[in-house]
């Protein structure tokens, strides 16, 4: 018996959706970069002593550029298993209109975590956060369930 | 001479096998969060001001909460990684048994690296890293000789 | 009206284009693993109790490991999220050689980051890291024009 190859099926529509609002995501990552990078220029925090030496800044950590970071590192946990799953998650034949949703959500609480976590420093962040985190876990479990 | 547009070739035995374990790969990464989640709100060590306000607990570090984060942020280094290179991988045309086992003994050997550094905390999960680190550079040295 | 089915089109000279260098990014970043692994038993800064104790070594931070985790870490801040948006951008029918040029400039631009960073130590990087940095937002800004 011969292989068979399959090539990756996606409905069109979800195709779309899912790669209008991966760069939306990653656009958003982009910015956080630069977030994290305004703000050691804003409080004289550089990174490393020769990024400071030009304008005589000592490497310290400031509350403010250690915040972002955290926002950003919390992008790094999420974000990249998210495009990956959601991916796999469209190989599974689902309905147009819910995955639509699910990847529209998923990538509003994205922004919405990080607004709420460096400009509000509010706990509403948790629950905006679980909302990601329940998302790739309800993804995951579909897929494996759809390719066991 | 018209560029030729070609679809993704996949046999069908190993998307499946790919789909269902990186699935099972994204929920652990999942569970990993939660397992630093769960650890910081049982050592109450929070990670920001806001977070322990409600519990009149201060930002501190607790040595499990920071070993379970240096085990999470090992999964970051490798997991997106072997997600990518696995991928470009099948589309070499492999073998579909050996290729079945390469993604079952990474997805395998980064759960055993996860309990040997947060459970056991043993120098055994050195050598089980290994086995997901030799598995990337392998893999890579595959794709970019097939593709070169 | 039933949904359709699309299969994913790449040009076949991008697809090897990019295959083969995603292939020698992720080596590259299997290496940076291995350059931090190598300043830690080099410098006696093992990362846990655990690992040092064989050779006596006390968990310590040195700053060329430091500096090499720093490097490691900005890998992850972008890499993951080139290999993603540039797949994206293959699926906008673009033409072949200026995107071949920008995935080989993406790559040798990642590499002597590391080198600019970890050898040189000099802020040369910067102007480095931003080739990178706008490359994933020119890509992502690309991405959502087309699927818009």
């Amino acid at each position: 018996m011969h292989a068979q190859n399959i090539f990756l099926p996606i409905k069109k529509e979800l195709l779309e959706c899912y790669a209008f609002w991966i760069g939306i995501l990653v656009l958003k990552t982009c910015l956080m970069i630069i977030q994290v990078g305004l703000s050691r220029v804003f409080y004289r925090a550089p990174r490393n002593p020769e990024d400071g030496a030009p304008f005589k800044a000592k490497v310290i950590t400031h509350e403010t550029v250690e915040r972002n970071r955290r926002a950003h590192l919390n992008d790094l946990e999420n974000i990249p298993f998210f495009i990956v799953i959601s991916f796999l998650y469209l190989l599974t034949d689902p309905s147009i209109t819910p995955t639509q949703w699910i990847i529209k959500i998923y990538v509003i609480s994205r922004i919405l975590y990080t607004v709420s976590y460096t400009v509000m420093k509010s706990i509403i962040r948790i629950p905006i956060f679980e909302i990601g985190l329940f998302t790739n876990i309800y993804l995951s479990l579909s897929v494996i369930y759809h390719f066991s």
